[in-house]
């Protein structure tokens, strides 16, 4: 990449990777959005200060009809800027239980984690913010109001401290022309609907509620930390669950106990579930067993027990959420 | 109260706080509006199945002219149905540094809470969203997120579990009408303006997103609970904070710790404040001291010191939030 001055976003976005590009270097997930070009550019400027090695990948998800040419053109304007940059294409499951955004976005974390390098990705604040949201409308918990992670496995987030605002004025200042990705614009799609709730809540309260939904992040990661680790060394990990470890329990570690242990035989249960199964500890009348997704949780002699929903009577269906 | 076959709202009320009257009575706490009504005549139902003793205490803030007159007109209404009922004035301080919203409330739970009786209030599922949506864009954690408790002190809140469209059906059923209060309306107060964000959620996701945010509150309200109580036993109560007793604590404790001292000595102080002093201990290269509103807080030889900011060279206004 030519040596330059840098504007004052396409600094920001370099310090930021700076802050966090690991010696050894880093490959760059690039989609060619505002974000992860910023990123790429961000971090090839980052690593020409420290010579460490880093390469853009840019995966080919093959959703629409014109994805190796979208994908083509941006690793030749990485390359134009003197990066190092490949198309990788995946397969995303067409049917997958959990949606195609959330197959396709399983694909590109797996591919990007098979090159055994550490991975910059190019989440901003916004996003934070926007998963903070999300997380809040299931209802599911501390952990589910705790964002992404700054770093977990191989995974980086060097700008979650930035906005988008950065990301698309540093592509202004370095020349480069992000991809407008039209499944931004997709209603289908969890994250577009929630993309449009953050401008509303702004508008509607006067403030800018980016800044304070991330920060809900920093503090919600640090306690479903501690607590789920509390959780995992509170009971012996085994086939059913002893109601007398569990009577002590408060029930933030109760409810925590349960989940794990229900998530690993019926993954498809929801928090309404783990909540319903409490209750054969915390409100127990002799009650009968609770129907949870593909099984039933019944309490035997100071047990609770599993078993798939054909091997004994079930009860209706879900219960309430 | 006349006896009669009960509307399935009326209904609803009336079994919601015959499940938390306590045998010795209660006052109600009640604005004329459907939600508070609802709970006056539910409250009279219940407690004529069981001879429990309920009145209900309409509190007059005099903050608007007809305050007196619209209070006396609630007297009647809930005399008319043979509920023990009166007004009681209160001063509702004007400069309060929270706002004349929070001075009100805080006026008028103090007066109830005078009678020294268990004081039944009138808050529905709506309002615990609207709560934890508010907790939500302060940005302040867990607590914040955890919104009202059931039952707090001589506090009860009956109607938790049903929504405000509950409330005004029963009042419909009951043939009692609510009184509109025009302050929810008035723009001027938070709560009027989280009000209008919960529908524009509803109607631009297409699903009612009331109840997620309540059990959000249900899940946050155990995790803050067990935390705040392991950060309490976790240092001693000091003047000052020991560095060696802070150290060894994960954040999600550190931050409560230093929460916690830092209010009893800078009330006005925020979650940045707290974050800005943790940083102290957690990432410590012999910095200066940290300005929080009306004090700085320094680390001297192995504590952690707070003194008023007159008494010391102040660094630069708040720590960026």
């Amino acid at each position: 990449m030519a040596r330059r001055e840098l504007g004052p976003a396409a600094l920001r976005v370099g310090r930021a990777v700076a802050d966090h590009l690991p010696d050894g270097g880093a490959v760059v997930g690039c989609s060619g959005g505002a974000d992860s070009l910023a990123l790429a550019l961000g971090a090839a400027w980052a690593a020409a200060r420290t010579g460490a090695d880093v390469a853009a990948v840019v995966v080919d998800h093959g959703l629409r009809p014109d994805s190796g040419h979208v994908s083509s053109r941006v690793v030749e304007q990485l390359r134009g800027r003197g990066l190092d940059a490949r198309v990788v294409r995946v397969q995303v499951e067409p049917d997958h239980p959990d949606g195609l955004e959330a197959a396709a976005r399983h694909a590109r974390l797996a591919t990007l984690e098979a090159t055994g390098r550490p991975v910059l990705l190019g989440h901003t604040l916004d996003d934070q913010a926007e998963t903070v949201l999300l997380g809040l409308l299931r209802g599911s918990g501390t952990r589910s109001l705790a964002g992404m992670a700054a770093v977990r496995g191989p995974f980086i987030r060097p700008l979650l401290g930035l906005r988008r605002a950065d990301t698309e004025a540093a592509c202004g200042e370095w020349g480069i022309e992000p991809w407008q990705d039209p499944m931004n614009d997709d209603e289908r799609y969890a994250r577009v609907r929630t993309r449009r709730l953050l401008p509303l809540l702004t508008d509607e309260l006067g403030r800018d509620v980016a800044p304070a939904l991330a920060r809900t992040a920093r503090l919600a990661r640090a306690d479903a930390d501690h607590l789920d680790a509390l959780a995992l060394a509170a009971v012996p990990q085994r086939q059913w669950l002893e109601v007398a470890d569990l009577e002590p329990l408060p029930d933030a570690l109760l409810w925590r106990v349960v989940r794990r242990w229900l998530a690993a035989r019926s993954p498809s249960s929801g928090m309404e579930h783990v909540l319903a199964v409490a209750r054969l500890v915390g409100h127990w009348h002799g009650q009968g067993p609770v129907a949870v997704p593909g099984a039933v949780v019944r309490r035997v002699g100071g047990r609770l027990l599993v078993e798939p929903s054909g091997a004994a009577r079930q009860d209706d269906g879900d219960p309430s959420s």
